[in-house]
Parts: structure tokens; C-alpha cells; sequence
């Protein structure tokens, strides 16, 4: 018999998701028992609800979709933190969480997971406080609830919320639904060609336009496009650190990572100079511009988003399509004759290794040297993306980071969720983290061993928060953290020993050994150890956290 | 200078925080500096803000009050599954978010740990939709409004939430303000004769009446007074699970801890033969009644509740107040010359201590015999729970559990806050949980280390979520957990090898022989890892397993 929920999971296994994430509660174990019973999807159990959420969002931002599982009230709302860092980084992930049935709710039963109060919409109010798209499944109209909600997670890229009592689990539906599912996401026809034509009059009425992207053009795939244009037009392309990997770091018109006033020099010229620039995609957040030190306003801004467009400071009104436009410009001859890019000497090809203690400024230009096509690059809202964020990928390297939602902890789970996405490319996921946010979620030592997962951790050990003690209170208490033993993490954690190599690292020497032993081991999980200085941080962080500690008052 | 943060930290130090659990984030590090400037106030840092968001709760539950802070929306969101169980449970606990400045807020920056949508107001509004008292601090009422808070919490017993933006912490204010703090405290007088009068006729028509104690009972301290009432009247006395520990249960008239048709039948005998029962504080929640199997009625029941009271279905309407009313009653003699109780043999005071396999049967009642005045007892809603409720505690023993939220993980943090709070008093934390509901939180062993804490802890190491097997999926692949190796937990987590004592335990004489090592070595933190069989869970849980799992449907 073809259920609800066997429809629902073929909508998801359509968007991508042959894994979901999640934890079992008593109001999704008969939900969950469809997703066992399957043979083209695997149930990843996680080790709480908030790493589910990170988890699958680190899935999303490679798939282009994830799925995780939760119960009513106690699940969702430990999962709550991350699916709201999927709204504001727009992340598409779908969370399903389980709840009482239809008749124990219509009662007002005082059972578990509530308040006792009788009150059962509380936790969908709560989420639709953050903005989320909420739907609480009903008998009468369950398809076309989930066929809304997973059309506006793939029109928007952004995550949606949907409950499911327990008696409706096993409500069988009409199956020949599934051969509609692709149906329903066949995109609508927008006539843009008036919009593209106002937007490139205006491009055209500059000398020295650049284009900056951020991370709405990530999750449209829109990289290629952006090339396109850049290419035929010789338009020079920066991203910010929230859409760093949209365009190839190799294309020969990438400029670098832009931060505000405290980039690179070089990317500042590029910047600074010109006379318009074109934000495609791309949300101005103080993490990723040096605390809103860009050195232009709306007047010199063409600005594309998803969901608007301003022109010089003047919003477009005409029928727009952000993917549609996108890649109308692709294919865009401005015939404008700007002057050929010259490319900055973004990184120094040599890595000139001694003995001396390791620094952070060695470490992020070694992993820079590290890092390949074949990676994914994940780093940690801390010291490590402070100090990755502006180092050069090569080509088809994906970068991912959460810099504005900014929650500490979020970036092993979501390695992790990374590495389940790419696994069967043969992907490898590389991972910078600080002792100090690992520690929020290092359960998940647990899941990557269990499910033989082989990324690379780098644990930057600097004795506590960092990021923290470089904002305020450098030497507070507040800033300090447990001081664990890494090296038993693993088999604490379940490894058996040919699962896994743990390196500690004191010197560049020892850190470029360790990166040698990571690559001779493609099927281990490795855990490199980097110790570093208390107070060793990379300058752009330093640099934010003076404006930050500034803002404070 | 005496600033608004400093007058914050005396209302809850004056409340009872010794303590203030969180996670710094850059937008509470300022205040947090007045918490660690202070001399009569520690600064525990956590693992992460769930996890302080339950060892605030279980600090409260022996302290009348906890404190615990975090940053803006992340950090909060991440601890709001935690302040959700306060919610249902009525734990006295204050959560301190530091928010952006009001300046940012005004101008609607887009700054991080925002959608970066200029809406400030989302998170706590999603606080407010789970009913909690959520107020956002304002420059020109903080100090009101900060009254307004505690007051809140320590006439409810329920939590709160107050968001502090930056800019209000170093706010100068009166330091006279901090003089005032007990008026703030001070009780009002409610005539509450006429409500007495009504309640004890009403009493005075059973023939045969029962208390059944619940947890409302236990956060307003009334155990003594429905000793006093029960003595004074020859009236029995039964606990709910959520409540258990309120009355000694070495006092003569208490007769066992109540839940529904499978309770002991000696308890069931009591309460099904009585004619009314009067109920003190208690919800008849789903996970402590045997799944709504009480077996009477509202027409049978006076039911005494913080916020209402019926009396044979009826609600009164004459003034009332919960403690006045419960502690009047204490003195009243009703002169109804009931039966002198006849307690039943609660617990069998010998232990038969064999080489046989460790069975959850012989767990219980060993953990029974070992768990003494000075000590907490804290269960998680697993196996642990269900086995340890029905056991009779000595005197002066405290219990905690979470029946009703019922958020798997939450009790080794809590555990730890009831550590921290019993520290003074020399008392001991023993703590009962799973393998499967530790890994959820189980990143704490970091803090108990790094902070000396020496409870005991026993990990039921059954293979997965047997709580869940029970109920659905006994041999689910959802059902299983990454298996750890227990024995380097701690070392992986920091601790030295003087800190602690590892016992592996397989036999019943193995767990007596490892509770007396726990015994002789009290300033250590004891694990002992329990081995029992998959699906080896205590009678009371296999029952309301099933009637969960008929109620899914």
C-alpha cells in the first residue's frame, strides 16, 4: 500500500536526500519505519537534534537538499537553532518533525513532550516566529500541503518546517502521485527581457563595473553564469566570504574574497576604483565586510538578489526571475571594451616550511597548499574562517561556513553532513575547527565512526575561545574551556584503530607531515591536532573583532 | 559606579545563584564581566547552551533558582528545548540573553546571529509563543522590569527570559536599589479562610480519602505541611513520579509513589478503594499515570493546583493561594478519626547479591539500596525513570526527573547543576541514564572536570534506545547508537587520573562491589557502566510502552 508517507519520502529521495538525518522520539518511530524499509534511502541516527539540524544543513549546501527527522516539542526545539541558521544563511532543508495523533491533540491529552496544557500548537508558533514556512499536515489536504512546502524550499532555497501526526503516517494515497513529483518543479516561464534590458543599460553606463557574489547565487548554482558574463565583458569577480566557491577562484577574472575595508589590498583597488558595482546575490552582513566597511553605498551599486533588485538605489519593478536574469546575462555581450583583468598574485605558489612553532598565518596558507578540487573546505566561525575566508581555492573546491548565523559548534556536524553528501563523488571534506566550538557538538565522533566517514579535522588547539578573547576578555575565565585529550577522542568515541590516524602538531614541519599522512590515508578520518597561541589569530579577525568590540556600546 | 548588571546579579545571587551557568558569545561578554569581577558568584562555563540550559534546571530544582546565559539568537535558541522543560516542569530559572545595542537594533544593522533582516524581535518572540515571560530590556523601566521578572518566577515557580542588550549593561543606576531586594520578595496576604473552609468540608464528606502529590507541591517546598495534614488525619499519602521526593518517603503515612493501574498493587489497593483523592499540585500526565489509567475521575477528586482548584468537578472560586491554603491545612485537624495507616512493605530491605548477570530488576533495586539521605537521585526518562520512580527513597533524598517533557540527554547536565547546588552541603549526585541519552549531552564530563565535581554515575549500557524499542521498532536500525568505549571517556574529557574511578560491571555482585568503591571514594567522580541486556527494561516502562504505542494509532 502507497502511503503519505511514502509519498513524501519519494519527494524528498527526488530532491536528493539519500540519506536522512534525524532522532528517533515515540511520535516519528512508524514514520521512520518507512524510511528503513526503503532500499534507495539510509537513515543517518544522529546524536542529538541539533547536530541533525547541522547536519543537514552541511547536506543541503552540497545537494541542494537534505532532510532530517525530529519528535514533537523536546526534538524539535533542540534542532530549532539550526534550522534557523538555515533561514538566515537560506539553506534548503526540509525538517519532518513527528507528533501526537489528530485525536489525541483534538482531546487536549496531557501527554509527554507538551506542557500539559492541551496546547499543541505552541512549537509551530514558535517556529513560525523565525520566519519559517510552517505547515501542520492535515488528513483532508496532506498532498497538496507537502507538495507547497517542498516547492517553496525549491523555489526559494530556503528551509521549511512540517508536522506530522502519527495517524496520519500510514494514510494511504493515490500512487500514482509519484510520477508527478517531477512535475512539480518544472520552473515557471518569467518574460524577463525587459528587466535584463534596464539592468544592462545600467551596467553599461559604467566604466569600471566589478561584480561581487554572495550566497544566493551559491544556492542558485549560478557560478557558471556569473563566469559567462564576466568573461564576455572583462568585468572583474569578487565573492564575499558568505558565497566564497560560487565562482571558480582559478576563473581568470576572480579577483579574491572582499571584506570590506580590511580585504587584501589588491582586492581592494579592484573595488575601491570602480564606478559601479554589481552585488549579485549577495546580503552586505558585518562578518563579511569588516564590521560594513565597503567602500560603496546603494548610489554605486547594481544589486541582484533573489527576492529584489535595486538599481543605483532605485528598485527594479518590472517581472523579474533571479535565476532567469542570471543567466540571460550569462550570455550577455555588453560591448562595453572594458580593460582585460588583470588577475592579483592572489597566493604564493611556494609553502616555505621550517621548524618553528606553528602560527595561524602558517596554518592557513599551508591548508590554502592542502586543500584540492576534491575537497570540500569547511571552516568554523572562529579562527578559521577568519583566517580561510580570504586564501584562494582552486577550482571546484567548495567552501562552507556560516558567517552570518555565526553559531559555534556548527561546523563539524556539518562537515559531517557535507561528507555523507560526498561520498559516492568520492569527495573528500576538509575540516578547520577550534577546540572550543568542537566541543558544543563533538558527539558526532560518534556518527563519523560508525558510518565510517573519512574527512580531514584539523582541531586548532589555542586553549579556549579565540575569536572571543580577541572581541573582549582576553584573559576572563569566560573565555576559557575544558582542555580535553584528542588523541583518545576517537577510540573514546568507538573508533577501532584502523579507522582512524590522530597527528599532533606543534611546528610548520610536523603540520605539513600530518597533511602528507592525510593524503597517503584516504580512508581514515583524520585528526590533525594544530597547537597554537592563546591569543594567535588571523589579522582580518583581529581587525573585526576591534570594530565589533567598538559596536558593543 | 553600581550598574543595572550588577544590580541583575545581586536580585539572583539574593535568589540563590552561586552560581550563573552559559556560553560567552560577543554579545553577553560585558555583562559577563560583572559575574566573574564578583567574589561571592562563579562563572560556569558550558559545553554548550542546551546543556546549560539543563544544569540550570537541575540547580534549581534543589536551589529554588538558577541562572544561565547566553548570546542572541543562536545561543538562546540552542538552550530553548532546555528552558521549554522548565515550562512544563515549573523550574524556577532565569535565562540572560545579551542582544545587540539598542543603536544597532534602531538602525536595523544587518548584523551576525540575525537573519540580517533587521528584525530584532523574531527570537523573542518565538519565546513568547511557548508562553514563557519574555521581556526585552529598556533603558527607561530595566530596573521595573527586572522586578517584574523575578517576581514572576519566585511567585510561579516557572522560568523567564530577559534579553539585555549590550549597551543597558554598564547602565549607572541607585545603587539604595540593592537594599530593597528582599521587599521584593516579601509575600502578599491572602485571606484564604473561606477557600480552607470549603476544601475541608469538602474533605470531611469522604469516608476514605487519599493525597496524591504532585511536583507543584515539591517546587513550593510543601512536603512538611501534607505531612503535617496527612499525620494530623490519618490520610495516606501517595507521590506522583513528577513530585516523587516532595513527602519523605520514610514517613509513616506515605504509601508509594503513584501511576496509574500499574502501579504496586498495594498502592493501587489505597487509591482504588478510596472514595476521594485529594491531589496537591500534580498533573495526571500521560508517562506518570500508566497512560491516563488513574483510576478516578474528576468526580472523585479534590485537586489543589497552583492556579486552581476543583472540588468534585467544580472550580472554587473564593480566594485563594496555593501555599496559604496547603500550609493552613498542615495544622487543621478535620477530627474524622480515619484508620490509622498501615504502611505498605515498600521495599525488601535484603539484597541477594548473586554472580548472575546484571538484570535492570536487580539494578533498580541495588541502586535503591545504595542511594542514601545525603544524596540526589536523578533518572533519566529511560529505563533509568521507569525502574527508579517505584522505589522507596530514604529521608532527605532528592529526586529529579523530566516525566512530562521528557527530553532524552537532559539528565547528566542536570545531574551536574544538582552537583554544583549540593556542593555546599556536602551532598552527593547520583545519577542514573542510558548510553543512548547520555550521548546527547555527554560533552559535560568536560565541565564536571574541569570544575572537581565527584558524582556518581551509573551509564545503562543496553545497546541503543531500549525506552524506544519498547514502545516500537525493537530491532529498528533508528533504535541503535554509536557504541563508545565508556572506560576513556573521562581521560578524553580532561580528567587526570585522580579524578576519577572507572567500573566496568556485568554481574549483580560486580554492581554492589562497584557502589562500595563509589562509597569509599568520595572525591572522586564515579562511572559505572552497567551492562544489560538489549531489551531488558523495568516492568512499569514495557507496560506503558504498550499503551503508548496503541495510543499512535
Amino acid at each position: 500500500m502507497y502511503t503519505l508517507s511514502d509519498y513524501l519520502l519519494d519527494v524528498t529521495k527526488y530532491l536528493g536526500s539519500d540519506e536522512v538525518f534525524g532522532v528517533p522520539g515515540d511520535f516519528n518511530l512508524q514514520f521512520l519505519d518507512h524510511i528503513t524499509h526503503r532500499h534507495d534511502m539510509k537513515w543517518i541516527g544522529n546524536t542529538n537534534e541539533l547536530n541533525a539540524s547541522y547536519m543537514a544543513d552541511g547536506y543541503a549546501r552540497e545537494r541542494g537538499f537534505a532532510t532530517f527527522v525530529t519528535t514533537f516539542g523536546v526534538g524539535e526545539l533542540s534542532a530549532i537553532n539550526g534550522l534557523a541558521g538555515s533561514v538566515a544563511e537560506q539553506v534548503p532543508v526540509l525538517e519532518i518533525v513527528g507528533a501526537p495523533t489528530t485525536k489525541v491533540q483534538h482531546n487536549g491529552g496531557l501527554v509527554h513532550h507538551t506542557f500539559a496544557d492541551s496546547q499543541f500548537k505552541r512549537f509551530i508558533n514558535a517556529h513560525e516566529a523565525l520566519g519559517l514556512k510552517a505547515t501542520f499536515l492535515t488528513k483532508d489536504n496532506a498532498i497538496n500541503q507537502i507538495n507547497d512546502t517542498v516547492r517553496y524550499i525549491y523555489e526559494n532555497k530556503k528551509p521549511a518546517y512540517l508536522v506530522l501526526p502519527t495517524d496520519l503516517v500510514a494514510l494511504p494515497v493515490n500512487n500514482h502521485l509519484k510520477a508527478n513529483i517531477p512535475h512539480l518543479f518544472e520552473s515557471k516561464q518569467t518574460d524577463v527581457s525587459q528587466s535584463v534590458e534596464t539592468i544592462t543599460s545600467a551596467i553599461k553606463t559604467a566604466k569600471k563595473p566589478v561584480i561581487i557574489v554572495g550566497h544566493e547565487a551559491q544556492r542558485f548554482n549560478l557560478g557558471d553564469a556569473i563566469e559567462g558574463f564576466s568573461k564576455h565583458n572583462n568585468i572583474p569577480v569578487a565573492t564575499l566570504a558568505m558565497g566564497k566557491s560560487t565562482v571558480s577562484e582559478e576563473f581568470e577574472n576572480f579577483i579574491g574574497t572582499y571584506n570590506g575595508s580590511i580585504s587584501d589590498e589588491a582586492i581592494n583597488r579592484f573595488v575601491d576604483e570602480a564606478d559601479t558595482v554589481i552585488t549579485i546575490g549577495a546580503k552586505l552582513t558585518d562578518s563579511i565586510t569588516g564590521g560594513f566597511t565597503q567602500s560603496f553605498g546603494p548610489e554605486k551599486t547594481i544589486s541582484l538578489n533573489f527576492d529584489n533588485v535595486t538599481i543605483y538605489g532605485e528598485r527594479l519593478t518590472t517581472p523579474y526571475n533571479f535565476e532567469a536574469i542570471i543567466n540571460q546575462l550569462a550570455a550577455t555581450n555588453l560591448n562595453q571594451n572594458y580593460d582585460k583583468v588583470v588577475r592579483p598574485e592572489l597566493t604564493s605558489n611556494e609553502l616555505k616550511t621550517t621548524d618553528n612553532k606553528l602560527t595561524q598565518e602558517f596554518y592557513d596558507r599551508a591548508l590554502q597548499h592542502f586543500v584540492q578540487g576534491k575537497n570540500t573546505l569547511v571552516a568554523e566561525q572562529g579562527t578559521s574562517f577568519f583566517g580561510l575566508a580570504s586564501q584562494q581555492l582552486k577550482a571546484n573546491t567548495n567552501f562552507i561556513g556560516q558567517p552570518l548565523w555565526g553559531s559555534i559548534g556548527y561546523a563539524f556536524p556539518s562537515a559531517l553532513g557535507s561528507q555523507f553528501a560526498n561520498q559516492k563523488d568520492n569527495r573528500r571534506t576538509v575540516l578547520s575547527t577550534g577546540e572550543g566550538s568542537l566541543l558544543l557538538t563533538i558527539q558526532d565522533f560518534g556518527v563519523a565512526f560508525k558510518e565510517n566517514l573519512t574527512p580531514v579535522i584539523f582541531i586548532i588547539e589555542n586553549s579556549g575561545y579565540t575569536v572571543e578573547r580577541v572581541i573582549h576578555g582576553e584573559t576572563e575565565p569566560y573565555n576559557d574551556v575544558p582542555q580535553l585529550n584528542y588523541d583518545t577522542i576517537p577510540h573514546a568515541f568507538g573508533a577501532n584503530d584502523e579507522q582512524y590516524l590522530f597527528i599532533n602538531v606543534d611546528t610548520e614541519k610536523d603540520l605539513v607531515n600530518a597533511m602528507q599522512k592525510a593524503n597517503d590515508n584516504p580512508d581514515k578520518l583524520i585528526v590533525i591536532q594544530a597547537n597554537m597561541g592563546v591569543m594567535d589569530a588571523p589579522e582580518q579577525l583581529i581587525k573585526t573583532g576591534q570594530l565589533f568590540e567598538a559596536q558593543n556600546h
